[in-house]
Parts: C-alpha cells; structure tokens; sequence
C-alpha cells in the first residue's frame, strides 16, 4: 500500500540482499522508522517486542528469521534452535508455527552450504504468497461491500473493523483491509470505523494511520461505541482480521472481537472474518483450545502519544496500586460469524466449509 | 466513603453556610483537589465541565447551583435563569432535570427573600436523601451478592462494572458500588473487574481509585475484556449504573453499557442496573426517545497521565487528520437486564414493576 503516494510492504529484503528492513510499528502513528534485522535473535526479538504485528506478519517476519540464522550457522542443531527460538515468541497466531514449519521441512533435506540461500528464497516466497492470498481476499471480499453498495445506490458504505488486520498486519493489503482497499481504488464510496483498540490501540495507531495514509475515509472510534453505532444502521457490515481459526471455524481475534460479533448478530448486521488460509488450525477443533497471550499489564496502565509540542511521553493513567489484567485474545464463537472471506472464496464458518476448501491443510493436520 | 481513613461526600455545603465544596474529578486519579464552587455560572460549568459528573451527583450539583442562584438574585426571572442555564449543561442525566423541577417548585411560591435559605436546604435534603436511596441499593443489592457467596463458601465473588457509578458519582456510597461496598464491609469476599470506560476512563481514573482508597479488591481491565472474562466465568455478576431509565426498563448508560450487556446475556451472567429512583424518566416511553450526547472528539484523541517522574501530561494518541466520534451514552434494551436494583426492592425491568414500585412518580409524569 501506499505511504503519501510511495510504495511500501511492511517487511523486504534489503538491497544488500541479506539483512531485512521493517517498519517498526512501535513507533507509529508518532514516527516512520524502519528497522533493520540482521540475526534470528532480532527477528525473535521484533516479533515478541511488537516491532512487528500480525498474524501473517509475524509469519514472514519468522521465516526471514530462520533465513538469518542459517546465515549464522547453517547446521542441523542451528535449524532446531532457531526453530524454537522463534515459536516461543508469541502463542496465539498459528503463522507463526505454520512459516516455521516449512522453513524447517525445507531446510532439514538440504546441504547446511545451500541452507541460507534456500531459506531466503523461500522467505521471499512466504512474503509474495501472503500479498498473493491478501489479493484474493480483497477479490472475494469486494463482491460483498459491491452488493452492499447496489442496494445504496450512491450512498457510502459503512464498514466496521477492530485491531489492525491491515496491511501493516501482512505483508501487504491486509486481511480486513484488503476488501476495502479494492472497493475504494475501485472508486466504491466507503467510510471505515476503526476501533481504537485498548490496550495497545492498533486500531487508532496502525489502522487509521494507513487508511489516512491511502486516502480512505475513515472514523477512530472508541471500543465502546461499536455497539451503539450498529443498533442506529450506522454499520453496513464488520470486517475483522484472526490470529487462528479453529477447525470448526471459532476465531481467534484481538480481545474486543467477540463483543463486536454479539453486536452485529444482535442488530443483524453482517460479521465476516478475513484469514489467509495459513491461519487456519485443522489441528484445533475448537475456540476453546487456543492458548489466550496474557501480555505485561504495562500497556494498561501506561500510554504513549505525542504532546502537542511534539515531545514522545509514556503517562501512567490507572492508580497507582490498581492491579491491572491484558488478556490479548477472546474467541468467537462461529455461531457468530456470517463468513469467512478467504482466498478460495467466502466460506460457512464451519468445519465441512473449511475441509472442503483446503483439503490438502486438512490432510495435513496432526502430521 | 473513606479516602485513605477519612470520611469524604463528592459534595458539601462548606464551613461558611454557603460556598459549596466539591472533588475536582477531572484531576483523578493523579491529585485530589476540592474545587469550591461560589455562584451558579460555576455550578453549571462544574457540570458541563465534568468536574463533577455521575446522574445522582449532577442533581445534587444542581441543587446547589440553584441555591448560589438565589443566593445572588432571588427573583422569579433569576429562578428561570438559573434553570434554563442549569438544565442546558449536560442531555442525557434526567436527574438533573428532576433536581431542577423540584427545586423550581419549592422556590417559585416562596418569598424572594426567603428562596436562598430554602434552596440550600432542599439543596442539602437532595444530598442527604441521595445518601439514603444509595444505602437501600447497598440492602437490596446485598442480598443478591450474598446469594452468590452463599453458592461457593469461602471463593471470591467477582463482579464486573463499567464506567464510574460509584460514590463519587453520587453523594456517596454509589450506586452500582452500594452494595459492593456494604458487602466488602460485612467481610464478604468480593473482587471487582473495573472496565477501564474510555475515551475519558472514569473507570480507571475514578472507579479504580475510589474502590482503591476503600480498600476493595478490584483490577483494571481494558474495555474490550468482559466478555472474554464471562466466557470464561470469571464473572459472577454485573452491576452497573445508569443515567436514564426509561418507563419500559430500557437503561441509557455510558457507552458500551450495552456491549456487556450483551456478553452477559450470550453467557448466563445476571446483569443489574442500580439506580435511585430519580433516574426513571416516566416521560420516556422507551430507550430511543433517550437523548445521546456527543462530546468533543479530543477525549478520543488526547490522554491525559502522570509520567513516572511526576508530571501531568496530555498527549495525542491518534493520527493528525484522522477525524474521531465520542458517543457518551448508549441504551441497553429491557430485555437484557436481570434486574433494576432501586430504594425500594430489586424490580423487573418493565413498565408494570416500575410503576408499581414507584406510583408517586408514574402519576406525576408528563405534568
């Protein structure tokens, strides 16, 4: 997507051909910054440090981490501890697992002398699929804001999205996103809310930031005040991104998502869920089974912004001596759940859809 | 209540007879001040201001503004002034509304010379009847915690509420809080989940402190929380407070009052609304007839907080030119509460219950 008219993914190779640049989402909306990784450890550490986010994201960012490595130490043992060091990073997003994973099917047959260079080229690879799979979403989730918008002719369709599942999210387009890039440089009238997102607001830091950046119109919107909008029509249709979807189609999203899918469900408003295939868990078969992150009660109790002279502070705003708790994920029940946009097509969330949709992910399973 | 062992109202007549004290609750949690309010101009912007704000307290702030009124000039002109000016700071509380029209009755037949010292006592009774109302919700919503604890002997009951409908919302003891304060004072083992409530964060910033300096159990979350907590039962009961009833038992209340609601209800969670009784508006038939605030965006787009070496800052925490909404107020329909704890009784959230607890106020409706 764009940045004030320029080009960008969230993570690339350098022209050095080795090290990997990406923007550090830390620092935004406040500052654009790109980092640069030059070893698995900083891989791992962007990944558990948030310099990257996202489902797919941390995927590719994974991958280009077992490619460093190799580059390190291309032995047996390096591929094994660079394995484990990158799965511990964060729980929840099964891309994690899922890049991991065929980096090491990849690299385990392999002369240790060609491990580095195969790793990059498959991490490049990672990163394309995603774009690839993001367009396809953005294909097949352009045909429900199109029908949305032929029943208003010449009327603004209203999406509502929560967290980031933005291109920032991916390494390009973004899951939620995706539909709603394409209906707005198809010059289809959209208007997005975006939740703020509490605790680390990547709805208001990441979300609206590059909707802003792209040019597409767009309201921050307190986490609270989702509800309220649909029950008044203000919500033509919920877009929302997934860290894991079970086999039986729970998702597993940003904590906040259930609340949004009971809202819709209760004022009949419709509740998708975009998802690259590689986010699917056949191994889980339900919402139940998915490990829940508990991150560090900072991001609760602090905040970070921007005076308005310009000067970066963090300022503590719950009491001191108040406990504070940040469960990172809910689940939603795919009772909830109108659709799953994927890039074979929109889906029933549910486990005949899925297995019917993927069926060699399903063969795969509890390998 | 008790702050750090001393007994504090949210508002009192001073030891002059006549200038007003109050908490100035916009400097929560991070100074405690007692701004002294001298006229009626700065009751109404105490009020419109938000440095006193919760349905029961902007009644009794009211109360007393009418009283500097007088106290300045006792005409019938001036009692309309101060009412029209009074009644324009904030839409949605109807306290404020019934606090203005009984004071507007007493003072009307009177004498002008006697309207200053009648309004301050009225004024006072207002305040003192709050207290009392608020320690019948304290009973009657006991019972209903007590039952819990009486299920699981010796375990912790955990409640959730949202927003601030504590004794700083009120005169004192609270509303939502009422009984869990006289349960944490009979040695029950109560914790609270206190929804952190942005944009403004009286949860966080006022909740958490008040239930802090009492000393009652308590843990910030993040709004988005609640209903990942309720899937997974850690929620015995929800209570909340309200700045409307409406005659049907539809509850007006801080934005996303109704989201809650929602997980409550998805979960088997009891969810009560506490509430004095002048918070029914019998004039209201139902939930939409409800005016809803919208306040200026910068509560969404700033934050204001203490860094950790002791000043107070505000800092901007989303991205220039991204536009913000800030709905105050949302409306939970009847169907989904458990039940209204009032002054006279826990009563069904229907038309038949309120107006058979309360028939005085049914039959002055609409006067």
């Amino acid at each position: 997507m764009k940045v004030d008219g320029k080009h960008f993914r969230s993570i690339w190779r350098e022209a050095d051909g080795w090290s990997v640049g990406a923007i550090d989402q830390r620092r935004l909306p406040h500052e654009f910054i790109v980092a640069k990784l030059t070893n698995g450890a900083e891989a791992a550490e962007a990944i558990r440090g948030m310099l990257v986010r996202g489902a797919p994201l941390i995927g590719a960012t994974a991958a280009y981490g077992m490619a460093l490595a190799m580059r390190d130490d291309s032995s047996d043992a390096a591929i094994e501890r660079a394995y484990q060091m990158l799965v511990a990073t964060r729980p929840t997003a099964i891309n994690l697992k899922w890049a991991l994973e065929e980096m090491r099917r990849l690299l385990r047959p392999l002369p240790p002398s060609a491990r580095a260079e195969a790793a990059f080229a498959r991490a490049d690879d990672i990163a394309d699929e995603d774009v690839g799979i993001n367009q396809g979403i953005a294909q097949n989730g352009l045909a429900l804001i199109e029908a949305i918008a032929a029943k208003k002719p010449g009327e603004v369709v209203n999406l509502l999205t929560h967290c980031n599942a933005g291109w920032l999210a991916t390494v390009d387009w973004g899951t939620a996103t995706a539909p709603i890039y394409l209906a707005h440089d198809r010059d289809i009238k959209v208007h997005v809310w975006v939740d703020e997102t509490r605790p680390r607001n990547q709805g208001a830091s990441l979300t609206a930031w590059e909707l802003g950046h792209h040019g597409v119109p767009h309201t921050v919107i307190p986490d609270n005040t989702g509800g309220h909008l649909m029950q008044h029509r203000k919500v033509d249709l919920v877009i929302v991104g997934t860290d894991r979807v079970a086999a039986n189609g729970d998702v597993c999203n940003k904590i906040g998502t259930y609340l949004k899918a009971l809202a819709a469900h209760d004022n009949g408003v419709p509740f998708y869920v975009a998802l690259p295939s590689p986010t699917i868990d056949f191994n889980v078969m339900d919402g139940s089974q998915v490990p829940i992150e508990q991150r560090g009660g900072e991001e609760v109790t602090y905040m970070t912004g921007r005076t308005d002279d310009g000067r970066i502070e963090t300022v503590r705003i719950v009491p001191e001596g108040s406990p504070v708790a940040n469960y990172a994920f809910d689940v939603t029940p795919a009772r909830l759940v109108t659709g799953l946009i994927t890039e074979r097509g929109v889906l029933k969330a549910d486990r005949a859809s899925l297995s019917a949709a993927f069926p060699e992910r399903m063969a795969t399973a509890a390998e």
